[in-house]
């Protein structure tokens, strides 16, 4: 007998697999984990975020029976608004995941819209045929879970986003005993993150920052400034804990980092006497010694506080010399840059800064190599689908299976799009569904594709120039001069003498015409040659042509 | 009695210090050292390269003694034909560093007027009234040297790129002995790479990639791919002896890596047996494990070898599943996300992709702290002036300085352009130059300035939209419709709906208009709100208005 397939589909992730969404799929019923978006590569040029590409779920929107959000980062909640809009289903969070999902779906004004459903680690709740098991994950964000999901066809295990942490922030770790539950249970397959693949050993327990931290509070003099995501919960936490200790006052700078904290302190999840918590305004009329500034900006965002104060243009406050920032995080892959620029021009204006290849302020939040062994002998899966990384990560975690024992044709290195079937008990590869991503471009969902793409780099390469001319009545000739307007290609005010000699160009192409029908299509042409002869440079050309008689 | 001062001006570098370009001046007399180029950062947009603004020396061009070229990798030599056009001086540099100099400037048709010396390490020239003392340092290129510069003022010492390598590839450690005696002779200043400042430890030798290559080729079952820079001679060099050991013949692939290979070959730099090499046509119709070609491509730039190998367009061979591809370098800062998309598309291929994240291919070429602190300890200078590195590296340096007992005060952590002073055995900040860096885009040096930028980074953004219409004689009524163009800002095909009511709102603006004077203005001012209520963009938009009348 042959029953129905349970299929695994990985939706979403730039370059990464599975990270901001996958669908869990079993007849007529659809299981959404995680609903994330993704910020542009350098190369993505004007997109403003990216979402998954869940075109395939579009026909299916009935079979959607629930959502659920492992944690609240905003690569796993930040498309919440698009999902919501499309699948009006059931979402499951942990108490902490939902109150930063409320934060976004009031600002996108979806929250009345929304059947938010609060669960806690050690729930488990039916959704259609799928029964959920949420077990805790330590994270670097409080309240992470991953799932047990027992289907029809057997039990998955998805980590979600996790680390061992033996000596996590909020004194709860990975749930160890729950995975070797699972484990002696039986698992037809595991769903795990793959982020850090590549690095050895096990990655460092966030208190390793407290130690960092401790000795940056005991020697700076001045204003002390921490720098993380707004979301990083627990090391708003662990800065709170060293504040106290060293007696000084904390204020949170920013909307995003103070809506947070505000809601992480209203759920319980940062624990912080009122006493400690001063506003800014109050923060910055206190002696240097007695405050430490949290805000945002560590990935060189211009716009971000820090990303201001490196070029003194925030509007509150500047950096003085003696303040100690610190950048408790690590650069985003692409972001290398402008991280290391913000860290030298804070340096320029005077300050301390202390970032992680300096003193150990910041730690991952995903588990190394030999945590992965651990999860995997743990949970002893039949099958392994490594998820949460780029395709080079998931061969490596694939090479560590192997190496543990699991048999290569147990393994699925899969990219986002390609189903997953488990059928009778025996994984295969099934068809390949759209599984990319979709760009957002201020309200334009996915309508910036790849040719809007490559006229925003040729224009970002070279400008345009574009011409208007008017032709008199009388052929060949030109009524006044011809208008020329260029961006992006020359600097204007220095090339007035190319373009005199642009202008004589069309005066001579315009009187030599034989007709004047293609004269704009010509122009074009011959212009696009002069300037390249002229510059080596290939700006777009564009001629408008008026004309009396036409 | 004071004497005429020593300045050290440290030219240029693309956020690092004295890195392309620096300049000793004494009264009536200057010495260049190096003559490099950076490549543009990621947003510094449809840029060539950079070279160092050395604006400063124009007017003292009668000056300039000679140049210095300290080893022959891009970042020290890339400028020379910049360079040379200004300042016809001598060119003194080992004839490895030599030859690359003279592969670069025969391509710019400058090599007749260049007035090339050869030293070797261990020479001394004077050059005005400076004794300059050529020492070898390894570097991940041979034939690398450092200065010891007497002059009238004391004695510095430049180290150039260096580390300390006890087993290096071509089996010549830096000159241990050469810097101990500078340090009993009495050091005025050191100039010290600082790249690697925040590195703690002791950088490996280049020996522990034969190891890596050794492993590769014994396990390797098809063909063998090594990417690496064109200039890493001693990688050729290491590739070229792991070959012989697995019996593989090599190729070189590429135009700047055959020429490069030539040149070091006949210059005796790179020892490689001519029946090792066989012409790439030739290396493809061999067995696939009796071969390894050697190609460019680490950094992910599209138009290498290993770019177009990953996107499977290379015209001359494809990437077959079985070949091992091995990426001996390190991804350059900003080029992270490039380099990983180019090995998940290599996997995706088919291909095995050892990157050094995964097994030591590549080390780094620069002295790692516990290195820079044994240099400190041998030339035991007065003053240091860390060099070769950003801001934060010149600082991290500046500490370690600090640690080891030189006083704060004879430590000079300074930018491009600020000139340092040794006047009677003390040192001083004088002035400010110009001394940053200068755009070389297309033809044009220095004319991409901060406004061409921005317009740029606009146009990348949202792209732009020009309108051009037809007033009849009567007035306010348009002859035909309006034309509209736009690029880089919406799906044109998909957008028709949208222009169409842009151009409802151009009629109704123009009906209405008192006069035509401003109309283009007017246009363009309703037309960005338009364009930014129904799309939350902000193309540039720019009208062109003919009319009958006028």
């Amino acid at each position: 007998m042959t029953g129905k397939p349970l299929r695994l589909i990985p939706l979403g992730g730039l370059g990464e697999i599975g990270k901001n969404m996958m669908a869990v799929e079993y007849g007529e019923n659809i299981l959404i984990i995680d609903t994330g978006i993704m910020f542009p590569e350098n190369d993505m040029l004007g997109i403003d975020y990216i979402i998954p590409d869940f075109r395939y779920l579009l026909d299916k929107r009935d079979k959607v029976r629930g959502i659920v959000v492992t944690h609240g980062h905003e690569d796993h909640t930040g498309a919440i608004h698009h999902v919501l809009r499309e699948f009006p289903a059931p979402i499951f969070a942990t108490p902490l995941t939902r109150g930063l999902l409320e934060v976004k779906l009031k600002r996108g004004g979806l929250l009345q819209d929304a059947d938010l459903r609060t669960v806690q680690a050690g729930d488990q709740v039916q959704v259609g045929p799928f029964k959920i098991e949420f077990f805790h994950v330590s994270h670097s964000i409080p309240d992470a879970v991953g799932l047990g999901i027992t289907t029809p066809a057997g039990l998955l295990v998805h980590t979600g986003d996790y680390k061992f942490d033996h000596t996590p922030v909020d004194g709860w770790p990975t749930d160890f005993a729950k995975l070797a539950e699972f484990g002696g249970r039986g698992v037809l397959a595991l769903l795990a993150d793959s982020t850090n693949a590549d690095k050895p050993g096990w990655t460092p327990s966030e208190a390793v920052i407290d130690s960092a931290l401790d000795e940056v509070f005991r020697t700076a003099k001045g204003r002390i400034l921490v720098g993380t995501f707004a979301s990083l919960i627990s090391r708003m936490a662990q800065v709170a804990r060293a504040a106290e200790r060293h007696g000084r006052s904390m204020a949170f700078v920013g909307t995003s980092m103070v809506e947070n904290a505000k809601m992480a302190r209203k759920l319980g999840y940062l624990d912080v006497p009122d006493s400690l918590v001063v506003p800014i305004d109050h923060a910055l009329r206190m002696p240097p010694s007695k405050v430490v500034l949290m805000c945002t900006g560590t990935q060189g965002e211009p716009s971000s506080i820090l990303g201001r104060l490196s070029t003194g243009s925030n509007r509150m406050f500047d950096i003085k010399a003696g303040d100690t920032i610190v950048l408790s995080s690590h650069p985003i892959p692409g972001n290398e840059e402008m991280v290391h620029r913000t860290i030298n021009r804070l340096f320029q204006r005077g300050a301390e800064v202390i970032y992680d290849a300096i003193a150990p302020v910041h730690v991952s939040g995903h588990a190394s190599q030999e945590e992965m062994k651990l999860m995997l002998q743990l949970v002893r899966p039949q099958y392994l689908v490594p998820v949460h990384g780029e395709l080079r990560h998931l061969k490596q975690h694939a090479a560590m299976a192997r190496e543990i024992g699991l048999p290569a044709q147990n393994i699925a290195v899969v990219e986002n799009g390609t189903v997953i079937e488990f059928r009778d008990g025996e994984m295969g590869i099934g068809e390949r569904i759209p599984g990319g991503y979709v760009f957002v471009d201020g309200s334009g969902v996915g309508d910036v594709g790849p040719s809007v793409m490559r006229e925003r780099e040729a224009l970002a390469r070279d400008g345009f120039v574009a011409v208007h001319l008017h032709l008199n009545a009388k052929r060949g000739a030109l009524r006044g001069e011809p208008e020329i307007l260029s961006k992006g290609f020359v600097f204007t005010r220095e090339a007035e003498d190319l373009f005199a000699r642009a202008r004589d160009l069309i005066r001579r192409v315009a009187a030599e015409a034989e007709d004047t029908q293609d004269l704009d299509q010509r122009l074009e042409s011959d212009l696009r040659k002069f300037f390249y002869s002229e510059t080596r440079r290939r700006p777009m050309v564009f001629v408008f042509v008026s004309s009396d008689g036409r």
